[in-house]
């Protein structure tokens, strides 16, 4: 049996916690330090040799900061002869960045794999990828758990009767995921369809599917600035929805967000905790679901090397 | 013939014009941004098929945001089929953490050198690494540039009677880079021999050779916080010394750098620009010379692929 051991880096301490916590062991003795330059000074402070490790950062803001963070901390681990190098990212910065959306763009999301397994790690935890195909982008495994069952668990307990009920989602991208949020709350979607009818006029937003007096649930993968969410609200309100509640897996809520869901039509912001809020002024509105038990399940899993079909896509 | 571009990327754009001044080119047009949350946006607004790519950027403080920049860029140039990514890092961050000094430490020096490489860089153009062996780190031609030549070229100008010089390295790491220097200013050198009597017990400053009654130079690839050079300046006045003048490659000046060295027994302290100062409040005694020539000539030289063995070590 090889020993596993949970290090938790500077996104998301309390994740870290709490996942150690289900799991039954003590987070493990670690720092980052600065040197008076800004450089990271990486102090690893129990043996790991032969065991089996499960490190927690998302790569939020700062984005290059923590992402250093974890390639250092998987360069020491690799160096003091760790097992195995499990990257529990449970918000994957860049991700955005996955093609080349015009000529000389980078395709960031790639890079970062490119360093995390040349940095050494062996595996990758993380979360609904804005895009399956980052998966392909490594060639180690990739669990990607998803965030739809714990979203969906949360609005059942509001017993909505699901006749009263529309799942929506923001733009087309995003009909697979409220299509999976719709079936177990056994409810019909929405899709907000925008249109720009000439070019340089303001985009319309078109709703296909009924909305009418129900109570509609917006659903998206990141809510970022909460532009496009708070307007799909608006637009929900204009075509007759009663009530709007919307949610996400990852609350990036940079810039404007937390103004505009305070100031928005929505009634309640429900979100995972793959970023830490727990630092942040946050808008009344949001409701933060821990992610803990179910990255608790996936590293017990992992590390007794079971399939873990339920929980991955 | 194929085309040669520069890129300038944040920490050090000043040079990279200098560079591209004696060229006799423009800095290619780029910019890097960062969305709402942060991430980098980096768009590269010329074709670069074929071309011969220079991007000039110092990994220093920043050091995080800086690394990331020129990781990014290196991808989305490899993307948009430059024929050679060459990278010119006056100033090697991390450099420092070269080798393990204790147990779990990591070796980011070494992991740097891998990330530019999975990155796509296929050539580094460097100055003084701290150590030597940070050339081996890489599997591509690494090329490292001397700041002796141009260190002595200044203090040469002062008409100084060698007779009435002294070259001080401030440590046993640092004889050979004074050794240089005293060659081109055929002066003798003397040591900063520290040592602790016992543990717990304040350092002693010990200096081999003679200085009594002359003038000193001190010598160093990095100063950061400036502690070790304005400890040595006092030791060599307390021993004699009647005036004394520091230099350095890179002019990292980190925390009480500054504070420090307007405060101490130091003349003029004579750095290179491999770090960029022009945004920073200088203390009244540093003067700094420009490397923009030495690098352009190594530019030009590998592009030509003539050897460059009088400029590198
Ligand atoms: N951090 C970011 N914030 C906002 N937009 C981004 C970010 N990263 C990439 N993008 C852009 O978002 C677009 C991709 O988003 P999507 O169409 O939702 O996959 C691309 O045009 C990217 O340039
Ligand atoms: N950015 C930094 N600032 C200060 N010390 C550092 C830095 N990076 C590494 N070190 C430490 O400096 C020592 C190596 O310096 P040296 O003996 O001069 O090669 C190691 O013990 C490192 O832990």
């Amino acid at each position: 049996e090889h020993e596993i051991r949970i290090f938790a880096l500077n996104s998301n301490k309390p994740l870290a916690e709490e996942i150690a916590k289900v799991i039954g062991i003590p987070v493990s003795e670690s720092s980052v330090k600065h040197f008076s330059d800004g450089e990271i000074s990486m102090n690893i402070e129990e043996s790991v040799r032969g065991d089996d490790i499960y490190i927690i950062q998302s790569t939020s803001q700062p984005v290059n900061e923590n992402l250093m963070e974890l390639l250092i901390m998987i360069d020491a681990l690799k160096r003091a002869s760790a097992r195995t190098i499990n990257v529990v990212i449970p918000y994957y910065g860049y991700a955005r960045q996955d093609r080349k959306a015009r000529s000389r763009e980078p395709i960031t999301a790639k890079l970062v794999a490119n360093l995390l397994e040349v940095a050494g790690a062996t595996r990758v935890v993380t979360m609904d990828l804005h895009a399956a195909q980052i998966q392909g982008f490594f060639d180690i495994p990739v669990d990607q758990l998803m965030g739809v069952p714990l979203l969906a668990s949360y609005f059942e307990k509001k017993n909505i009767d699901p006749n009263e009920l529309v799942i929506v989602s923001p733009d087309h991208g995003g009909v697979t995921r409220a299509r999976k949020l719709a079936e177990q709350l056994k409810a019909p979607i929405a899709i907000i369809d925008k249109r720009r009818p000439k070019p340089n006029v303001a985009e319309v937003m078109n709703i296909v599917g009924q909305v009418d007096g129900k109570i509609a649930i917006i659903i998206d993968d990141i809510i970022d600035t909460a532009g496009t969410i708070t307007l799909a609200a608006n637009a929900l309100i204009e075509n007759g929805a009663k009530q709007v509640y919307a949610c996400c897996t990852h609350p990036v809520l940079s810039g404007p967000a937390m103004e505009r869901i305070e100031n928005s039509a929505i009634e309640e912001l429900v979100v995972l905790n793959t970023i830490d809020l727990t630092k942040r002024e946050c808008a009344s509105k949001i409701k933060q679901i821990s992610v803990a038990r179910l990255l608790a399940e996936a590293i017990i899993r992992v590390h007794e090397q079971k399939s873990i079909s339920p929980l991955f896509s």
